[in-house]
């Protein structure tokens, strides 16, 4: 990396303040890696050094800080520096920089933005949080079918500069409706006479604003594209989505799937940028939930009480039961909730899923039995060199109970993701943790019908 | 979705045999979705339609088709067909195409490309797999500085049609190093008489061919590029690797990372198209390998046969605290590998990390300690009526234990994806069942001694 070369150099020039060669290095910088050098200074330090870069690259610079940093900064700006870095911004930029600010701040942000910049803005908050209107920008160059390709070029040169991308030209018609897109190599590689309409094909696909980021990122994905079009309900083009923004959506989701899928709530931001309360607060709530949820296993093993007085063997193989149906569970909800949300698989496929992991539940359970029996008596003969009867019974108890919770581990894990999508939750909310709280109640009725019914009348 | 649209008309023009028509439609809708199409069809029919494309059209169409349809299909296409294929294929497609070949087709193939292709394909072959050597395309632009921008955009007309991308253009210098790299807009919109030289700022991201494929998603992600060049050892341009290319592979990465953190090996295909008995491959080993880890629990269990023997109670509440262990270890297992794997930290500030979730999880155990004391002593007294002795310090026995249990899963869960990459493996190892089980045995010998400590002299 870059910056960590450059760090002692840096470090150097900042002591002697040396502001002529340090605005010439960091003009030659990537944005990404300024704004990494900045995070680890001083903000007086800081906002000195941000007075040395050029305005665009200033505003790249603030888009890469960590928001922390940035409202530090923001904070200590003058209102030229704020208007200067705000009008730099892309416009999806400076909405999420919006979304983030505490209200004092917000109002001398507003104030600071062009009368344009401000409309925008306050259009772009309208649409719902999460949605592709939020994420798209007003920044892209349109042609009409008429124009000669010439014309069609002479406009992408002179509104070519302010595009967030001139890889994609969109063709719309008098009302602004979208009806077709380009490529940017389809007209340079054109006679520059023919028409527009000589290169259209009629076929485009596009994103309304109210869709879900997520649609965008498998869009993008599913049609190889750079750009997308979003459209509003009446088909008029509003605005176009692009690769980079929708490479941090998808990491995004990606990371809140996952604190899901650990039984957590999703942080508000990175790891690193989240204060040791914010992650108590969001992990506290899964972890006394599933607590509580316990409560149902303790009462069942309750219930088995006298079995476990009259057979005390039988409580240490406790644990390797229920923890193999939640092993089982956890690796059946997994494979769900990814196939699911890489479209690999369709809500409506819950029936095929369920055949399949009944047949490969009992499959599983069949060979952890054998497995299961053969490890405990070899564990018991190793353990007190005999095999008693009491060691024999256990594990043809375990064996039994194993194709049970197996199976129970991988029907629950793989079903619960559809219930909860068809309740209208995130599938992801089917954590390991959860799913494994749930099939220890089950491992515990399991295993002790299959010890009394084994064992009634030879130790109970 | 276009496909689900397309469906009927698309099944009765098949009926009616009328291939005119179906041409017409085929070559206006996207090639993914012609591929979603055939793969519902009869092989026989497949290839039918599949002649009705065009070249280019029927290569991307391929790219698309599952890996089982695509076998079935090019076993039966003629030399001619798949000549066209291959040729009309991008270079890294055509790769990941041979990697999946069986080997009586892998000779077929290799005959029907041209000298060239195939001299590109062994060479591509050469790389590592998961290299970005293996995911390159040589189809770029490169222009020399010495060059006007007229020439340039000449060069770029004549070499565009076949280059993956013309969005970003490389300046090389005579012996091929790698010197910049230059956005076609800007090309676009600088006087065409001016040297290309005039253009360049002499600074640019390259990736080694060697890199593994997961740094070319760091880099294009972390640059917001549509495209990333490639250069060998030397600095010499040998390729350079497109952002849809990069979507695929990341959504792979993760996938892969998901499963693993699953407690499974990783799937070599989607889980739609993982026949039962691979599936099951991938799990039994994963699952037996914790189930004989469960042993230590079962043996630290036994060391306690005769606590549990004299104070039945006890037992209950097992589940319960070692599920609270593993949960506790899950979230921070999973916020980790998540935040190693986005680079939001780094490997060294593992002691940082320490200190961070040594507080964390002291708090999280202590407020867990309250809400468990409480939990039990309401449990009990709803079921019972009465609070007896051995709920009340039963209580203190789960509170306490919860401290160290919650303690102990959050650091195990976190130091464990430092530990397994420092030994060269993939954090994500550090599954939901991996550490479960780890705290399963940990939980057991927290329990039972905070409980022998209490209660020795009272029950025991």
């Amino acid at each position: 990396m870059i910056v960590d070369l450059l760090k002692p150099e840096f470090d150097e020039l900042i002591e002697a303040k040396d502001w002529v060669a340090l605005k010439d290095i960091l003009n030659d910088v990537p944005a990404v890696d300024v704004a990494k050098l900045l995070e680890e200074l001083e903000a007086e330090v800081a906002i000195v050094i941000f007075r040395l870069l050029k305005k665009q690259k200033a505003a790249d610079v603030f888009t890469f800080l960590s928001s922390g940093k940035g409202m530090e900064l923001l904070d200590m700006f003058t209102a030229q520096q704020l208007s200067d870095v705000m009008s730099n911004l892309e416009p999806d930029e400076r909405v999420s920089l919006m979304e983030e600010l505490p209200g004092n701040l917000t109002q001398r942000v507003m104030n600071s933005m062009e009368v344009e910049d401000r409309k925008q803005v306050q259009k772009l908050l309208g649409y719902p949080e999460e949605s592709v209107g939020r994420l798209m920008t007003p920044r892209y160059v349109k042609v009409r079918r008429d124009w000669t390709i010439q014309k069609g070029m002479n406009n992408i040169r002179k509104f070519g500069q302010s595009a967030e991308t001139v890889n994609v030209i969109y063709v719309v018609d008098r009302d602004e409706h979208l009806i077709d897109d380009l490529r940017l190599n389809q007209l340079i590689l054109a006679d520059p006479e023919a028409p527009i309409s000589s290169l259209m094909d009629e076929s485009f696909e596009a994103l309304s604003a109210f869709d879900d980021q997520e649609d965008a990122v498998k869009m993008l994905s599913k049609y190889d594209r750079v750009a997308m079009p979003v459209v509003d309900s009446d088909g008029i083009l509003v605005g176009i989505v692009t690769v980079d923004d929708i490479i941090d959506v998808a990491e995004e989701e990606t990371t809140e799937d996952m604190q899901l899928m650990a039984g957590m709530d999703v942080l508000d931001d990175y790891y690193s940028q989240t204060t040791i309360f914010e992650m108590i607060k969001k992990r506290i709530g899964w972890l006394a939930f599933l607590f509580v949820g316990q409560l149902f296993t303790t009462t069942a093993m309750g219930a088995y009480e006298s079995v476990i007085a009259n057979a005390v063997f039988l409580s240490l193989f406790i644990p390797m039961i229920i923890s193999t149906g939640g092993n089982s569970g956890t690796q059946a909800a997994t494979l769900i909730i990814r196939a699911l949300s890489t479209d690999d698989i369709d809500m409506n496929e819950w029936l095929k899923v369920l055949g399949r992991e009944l047949l490969s539940g009992l499959m599983l359970g069949l060979i952890m039995a054998v497995i299961g029996f053969f490890v405990i008596i070899g564990w018991g003969y190793m353990t007190s060199d005999t095999l008693t009867q009491e060691l024999i019974l256990s594990a043809v108890v375990v064996g039994l109970s194993l194709i049970g919770v197996v199976l129970w581990g991988n029907l629950s894990g793989s079903m619960l993701p559809f219930a909860l999508s068809k309740m209208g939750l995130d599938p992801a909310v089917t954590s390991a943790p959860f799913v494994s709280t749930l099939s220890d109640v089950t491992g515990i009725i399991i295993y002790f019908s299959i010890a009394i019914a084994l064992l009634e009348g030879i130790v109970l």
